[in-house]
């Protein structure tokens, strides 16, 4: 269903990066191949390496491992390729720079005539999130006079949320609120939209959705690498800004937060702001209780041998940073009063995949509890994979054929890819699309983004300051053993599968 | 996980018939295979043919095509038939029959040692049920000194309420209630079990089952065969005797009943009892509205071409006997108020089933709808399959992949078939073994009985008395199309799938 997109010209800051070559410039030919480019559309790379033309296309097309023709011709490649255009960069923000781009937007502008409309994506180092606004501004291309001037920032926003109000003050000094996109993955994902769809589209589900119901719910990350060559990168950020203050938050925001007006992206943002604004503060006092850091020793994964962390590339011998982090907390609001979430991420765990587990509460009363010790075994879960098995399977108590009355756990499944037969877009596909449709619902909003910092904030201080411990795991375990004991009294307890149902054949259909 | 059964002789009355050797000696074999037979038990036929002990079991066992030996030896088959024995019986209640079936008894219980405990299986025609019981008070049978005496009676019990008022007052003459089993052989089935495991031994479902949740409960039996050569017997039924009293309501009331207070006879049995008194009459002039009766013509069906049901052989031409029946009623209690509830049944159907299909409401408000026209089209509804293809499926809207929110119909599955590699007994072995243990909860109590021909006695007496027409439909449709409109106003409609999962082969886990 390819759409009207207004003409348009997609900068891309960093494109000599790694980014635009995995994803932004496959993600932007996706979406020529369907046909929702408009006819007037060019891709301008800008970055501080020296490239024509020609050689930018030939890095991020010709010569890119990670661009995929698929069942397009030789043709049609080479047609998008000359879409795109490069411009080098000797800073970014000197004033030569600045009257560079400008010329060069006005002349592309000129010659294809997109109408002043404007994408900036930031695809740079962080500490260039704020110049390069500022640049634009100068150069007068953050409002033009014509068209629309969007921007696109990548992660991380922040470093905490001091960083993060900043950042949020100094872009938005040259942009609106709405002509900001602040990307965040795990949103383009359709299986964290759908977690909508499942909720609200349903009669069934929501009723249940509530403390009366829900004993608690669980969302896990788990990665099965460890840093490899990444560690100096990975070092100043570690897992709780890498994974949990964006993305679970998100996740968690589509998982707990209340129906929204309409599903429009104003809507469904002031939802998860509120829902941001319900976390019950983890005060530096309650860190210890509530959360658990950890950070891997050497092991052996199912990628085979692991080092420590401590002893890859990079890593100081005496690193904190953690490669873990277990979590458990509330969300004070009618909604949710006292029912426990857990939150949970770590490299080097035993299987990859991202999940969410709704666990019910048992029946009020155990009427075959004579025939069977089910009221210690029947977890009643919905269990939501975001990836891989993109689906969902509902866990619950059948009758053991046979005399009385005995239970067991069985699972009714669902598999998303049973859906439809086309190739679910990735991420980045749908959110550029999104971005050029000037349709911000899947972008994080700015002060959602500083409630998410201010729910973390306390935590980092903890750790920075060193109140709390950080525990060892051998790398190929589910973390550390201190994180179980977050479950004491609530229940269920972490889920710990031992292999992802693409690994079980018989669970996956043909 | 066998039993220690009390030793006793089961007496089967009618053992020349068609039951006997169809399903109730294949039973006593199953239960004799799995090690559940007491040491000391015997089988004793009992009918007017005249057979020996030998022919007797030449006919049930050895020269029997429904008897299946499955894995047993030769031997085992041979030690098995020596439990066998018959009586031969002039008229079942001559003063001669009495007396030569005690001492038989007699002398079976000195050699076997069983304690005069007693099974009395009434398999005879239904006019024999009041004499049968009667005959045997005479002999001192219905309450030996030193073991116990049940007796089982077949359907149909009783023809209208009076009939069955009557019959009950007539057995509990001379039996007590809690030593008659009025056999069900839907209660048998694991899947109508099952339904109490489903509701209250899941925290997930019950917190819906109730007029806030579900929009509507339909219940569906059908068949694709027509009466075949028993033309004469059924013409004297129908459909609302042969299925819906009896079978259908007790699926109902497992459905609907309120959580018993434990998983006992007496508990669950009450509970249904209540069900049952819960029913809103339908009155003479409501059935017009509530209840539609067909009667097959010519058609084609699965089976091939089917003749009209007043051409079947023993059916008379002007026949009002109905071949289908559909109904709409409602619960009067506060789980159930305003619900509406849809019964059909019927012979000639384009498939062969038993389902309960619970349709939930829509969420309060269509977020989605912008983006589709889905709260038009998605019901939320479970699916209990009762037979073939034993199991549930949950069907939910969940998002298409790409963008904006459109909806889809998908459903998750589950086959009770994954859950036990085991056989599940078939339903009439399973109610043997219930009676010989002394449990009665999976068979009609009395009040229940009465209960539910009230319920239906004033539909039968409206078609007596021809005060609505009976409707045609042909052979291999879904019944008349005056069923359908039972359903204005009420959303859902019948679901008529078009292939059962069997036959829709990708449905079918491997």
């Amino acid at each position: 269903m390819p759409n009207n997109l207004d003409p348009h010209v997609l900068v891309i800051f960093g494109a000599s990066g790694d980014l635009a070559q995995r994803k932004l410039v496959p993600a932007v030919f996706d979406l020529f191949r369907g046909g929702y480019l408009p006819k007037n559309f060019a891709l301008l790379g800008a970055s501080r390496t020296d490239f024509t033309d020609e050689a930018f296309r030939d890095k991020v097309v010709f010569n890119n491992e990670h661009f995929d023709q698929k069942d397009a011709t030789d043709e049609q490649v080479k047609e998008f390729s000359e879409m795109l255009f490069y411009q080098d960069l000797a800073s970014y923000d000197s004033e030569k720079d600045i009257k560079a781009l400008a010329a060069r937007l006005k002349k592309l502008d000129k010659e294809l005539k997109v109408g002043q409309n404007y994408i900036f994506y930031l695809s740079t180092p962080p500490k260039l999130y704020s110049t390069i606004p500022a640049a634009l501004a100068k150069a007068g291309l953050n409002e033009t006079k014509e068209g629309w001037a969007r921007l696109i920032v990548e992660k991380p926003f922040g470093y905490d949320e001091e960083s993060a109000v900043k950042l949020n003050r100094d872009i938005q000094t040259h942009f609106e609120e709405n002509s900001i996109y602040r990307i965040d993955h795990y949103l383009g994902k359709e299986t964290v939209q759908n977690l909508l769809v499942t909720r609200f589209a349903n009669g069934f589900f929501e009723p249940l959705w509530n403390r009366n119901y829900v004993q608690s719910v669980q969302i896990t990350a788990s990665e099965t690498v460890g840093v490899g060559s990444r560690g100096g990168y990975y070092d100043e950020s570690g897992a709780m800004r890498d994974m949990v203050q964006n993305h679970l938050l998100q996740v968690l925001a589509h998982v707990a937060m209340e129906p929204p007006i309409r599903a429009d992206a104003h809507s469904i943002r002031n939802e998860k702001l509120k829902l941001f604004q319900s976390l019950r503060p983890i005060t530096r006092k309650d860190v210890k209780n509530q959360v658990i850091r950890g950070q891997y020793t050497a092991g052996v994964t199912e990628k085979g041998k692991e080092i420590a962390y401590r002893d890859a590339p990079g890593v100081p011998d005496d690193s904190k940073t953690e490669t873990y982090v277990g979590m458990k907390f509330f969300i004070d609001n009618w909604r949710w009063a006292g029912v426990p979430f857990f939150v949970r991420t770590g490299k080097c765990l035993p299987l990859k995949l991202t999940e969410v587990v709704i666990t019910f509460k048992n029946p009020p009363q155990a009427i075959f509890s004579e025939y069977d010790d089910y009221a210690m075994s029947c977890d009643n879960q919905l269990i939501i994979r975001i990836q891989p098995d993109e689906g969902m399977a509902l866990e619950f108590g059948m009758k053991v054929p046979g005399e009385g009355f005995r239970v067991k756990n069985v699972d009714m499944d669902f598999f998303y890819r049973d859906l439809t037969k086309n190739d679910v877009p990735a991420a980045y596909t749908r959110l550029l699309l999104d971005c050029m449709k000037g349709e911000p619902t899947l972008y994080a909003r700015g002060d959602s983004v500083e409630a998410a910092w201010a729910f973390i904030d306390p935590i980092l201080e903890a750790w920075k300051n060193d109140e709390v411990p950080i525990y060892s795991y051998p790398a190929g375990s589910w973390g550390p053993l201190q994180a179980d004991a977050l479950w004491i009294g609530e229940g269920a307890g972490w889920r710990n599968p031992t292999a992802t149902l693409t690994d079980k054949k018989h669970y996956t259909k043909q």
